[in-house]
């Protein structure tokens, strides 16, 4: 029984989401199908590094399932990114100890999301960005998405859905940089609570906005209650960059990842 | 009679590019179109900076018409982005000399060309880069790149359909540049011939895989023979960037710009 890791692109309108749902098409419900296709053989129900909210694209997910007997990874690779041709691409694919969980062992998980800044709709990048044409205190938003940076509770910023026993996470980076006529928001953490993210970037432009003059993130933080944070992000802007498991990562190769 | 300039950014695909074509869906057929509507009386035939091939996209296409009497201009902005929602926005709106012509007086072009470098498929920017999964030597590209800046005879890289009285053309910078799993070709120049840029990048692209071995740059631009240079690369990884009217630009804005 062979343990196998799969690092995987794909774009989030072509799928109501990571979870497997009936009569719906999901990331998971469709790499499972096609898996199956290509290895002509049962697999365990996949596992993900993190459970995409519908809309939410990823360059770097990562995926694991156990089979039993030999296979082909390049001829795996090859056949799940045609059979999904422009919707999902195999990045790569290895062998990996039986313990191994694409999520429990993360160690530091990457998103950004993108927020498009001008008064002209989004034409090129339409399927990537948020836009907002009002002004916005970049500067002001810098400073409280830092604020976010060290252990927490995030219960202010998870969705009413969450599930997560433990609500305390661990950011790492929490940061905006310019690109063009676009801002990116990119945060590393231990983990992410049920849309935490697109609520940290819903909360940061509010604030950006003026519309939170009354309250600190510091603030929003302590009242542990969603209803003090911002609005939810919509999904598409958002995007699962990578997943490291190295319990101690370089940090040079953090920034520079943070700095393109 | 007011001379208006627009910038536009516009999705190639969307478009049988910029000329005007009967029964075809172009970039001056549908501005024009829309532009009547907004403004309810005629209007001057629409001049560009450059006249993009189908498919290739802008971010910086710069446009003019002329027209009789006030006008609002930022009505004109809003109507036109949301008339053409999704497909071309008007990033700016200006009134300019009558002598203003945005491509006779344009004196530096930006262009991109976004390379996708895995064996995986494009999924995310499927639509805006070219997919190569051959090895390539990018450093023999690079220098490749580097040959072209200058003034020279561009004929062995102008369509045959070129029509340009002369051929000679200045390039002030050529280079690649890596983002993440793509590399990205920037060339900055006084002007280009019909698909100049999709050539040379094929041709780098050619050069890079080892396909032209007994022959080098000089040697192509020498021969002023098409037959000479290599293949042509697909419209849809291309993007016009910028255009500039400054006789003497500031490098620095323009180093910053490559560097994106």
């Amino acid at each position: 029984m062979a343990n196998i890791k799969l690092i995987v692109e794909y774009d989030g309108a072509g799928f109501h989401g990571w979870q497997k749902q009936p009569n719906l098409r999901t990331v998971q419900g469709e790499l499972e199908r096609v898996i199956k296709i290509i290895l002509r053989r049962p697999i365990s129900p996949l596992q993900a590094a993190g459970r995409t909210d519908a809309g939410v694209h990823a360059r770097g997910q990562v995926v694991t399932f156990k089979v039993e007997g030999e296979l082909d990874l390049y001829r795996l690779t090859q056949g799940v990114s045609h059979l999904l041709k422009g919707e999902l691409s195999v990045l790569s694919a290895c062998i990996v100890p039986d313990d191994f969980h694409p999520g429990w062992c993360a160690t530091h998980k990457l998103y950004s999301y993108r927020i498009l800044r001008r008064a002209a709709p989004a034409v090129l990048d339409a399927r990537r960005v948020w836009h907002i044409g009002h002004e916005m205190d970049i500067e002001l938003m810098q400073r409280c998405a830092s604020m976010l940076v060290g252990e927490h509770d995030f219960s202010s910023f998870r969705d009413s859905a969450c599930t997560a026993r433990t609500t305390v996470r661990k950011i790492f980076s929490s940061a905006f940089q310019p690109d063009g006529d676009q801002i990116v928001y990119r945060v590393i953490g231990s983990g992410f609570l049920k849309q935490m993210v697109r609520n940290i970037v819903g909360t940061l432009t509010d604030i950006g906005r003026g519309r939170m003059r009354d309250r600190s993130i510091t603030e929003i933080l302590a009242a542990k209650d969603r209803r003090m944070a911002g609005v939810t992000a919509p999904p598409h802007g958002l995007c699962m960059e990578w997943v490291s498991y190295d319990p101690a990562p370089q940090l040079v190769v953090l920034e520079d990842e943070i700095k393109r």
